[in-house]
């Protein structure tokens, strides 16, 4: 038996929506600008669904990756924008831990992360969360953000993973709602589906 | 700023290694003899650590996809054998739900799932899961499973996900404790590596 290799294609549209590789960004907020917009445009583009991330080094202010949801166009549960950008961070800098590559890793999601993406952070060296709507806004939108266990971002700080919440969280939310506004599919991926 | 297609190359023993498409894994047993085998050659090849997973057709008794531990040879946290069988059964069934594809999946691991596994599973259309050693041998041999909610075997089943443990596990912990014998690498990818 035959199997391929496993590839995610990254949409066309992210390369040339990107800023200059020189761009810093030094603040919770800038960073979360970004991923926003990401999210934003991915929705806009077709791509997936309005969940955007990225990973960037807290010390140069650098975005390392980012990420947009690829589920539905590259047939991948797995392909969630937060594990789409620490697969692409950790490809570009060659290690499956970004902290022993040499980064103080911040990965900045447009949402709280769902019960899987949430259990992959431990594993990718990040030294920081950084997260804009609330898993309450996903829910609200009718996506099922899975069963993380209590107090998930206070886990997270005992890790050495620090958590902030609530940035920019009202524009965070407006993606969400522009999306079911328009219709968009919820993907979750159930057996009843 | 230019980024590549996120690619996770199989290993080259995999596909000689599988048996002929036609042969019918009908017990959970045997399902779980392939999966050990698997997180068995994995560390004998060198190509990641002692675990080893495999997506089933329930119905048919077919091996959709194979999957293996491949976090050091791809540079890769998130590829746990579970999820890299996950990617590869959607991308061959073409649908990121495997239930909406028409298939009454199993997703068989070595051991139990950490976090980011478990969280995964909901997303991705299964109906079982059954599991070789528990994520307390796991942890014997030095592994880091994350932070499972509570009793997350019922929080699956209460998902329609039925759940299958103890199967063939002394033969499941005898992969993890060789591998633990032999020095193996433990690569949980936090801060302080």
């Amino acid at each position: 038996m035959n199997f391929p290799a496993i590839t995610l294609p990254i949409p066309d549209w992210l390369s040339a929506f990107l800023p200059s590789p020189e761009q810093i960004f030094d603040t919770p907020e800038s960073r979360m600008a970004l991923v926003i917009d990401l999210a934003s445009h991915n929705i806009r583009q077709g791509t997936g669904g309005p969940f955007g991330a990225a990973v960037f080094d807290l010390d140069s202010g650098r975005l390392i990756a980012p990420g947009v949801n690829l589920v539905t166009a590259t047939c991948c549960s797995v392909a969630h924008a937060e594990l789409v950008a620490l697969m692409m961070a950790q490809r570009l800098v060659g290690n499956f831990s970004l902290s022993a590559a040499g980064c103080n890793a911040e990965l900045t999601s447009s949402t709280e992360p769902c019960a899987m993406c949430l259990g992959a952070l431990p594993w990718a060296g990040l030294r920081q969360l950084s997260c804009g709507a609330r898993d309450s806004d996903a829910r609200a939108v009718g996506f099922d953000e899975g069963d993380k266990p209590p107090h998930w971002h206070r886990l997270l700080e005992k890790r050495g993973i620090r958590v902030l919440r609530d940035i920019c969280r009202s524009q965070a939310v407006a993606v969400l709602d522009q999306y079911r506004l328009q219709g968009g599919e919820i993907y979750n991926g159930r057996p009843e589906c």
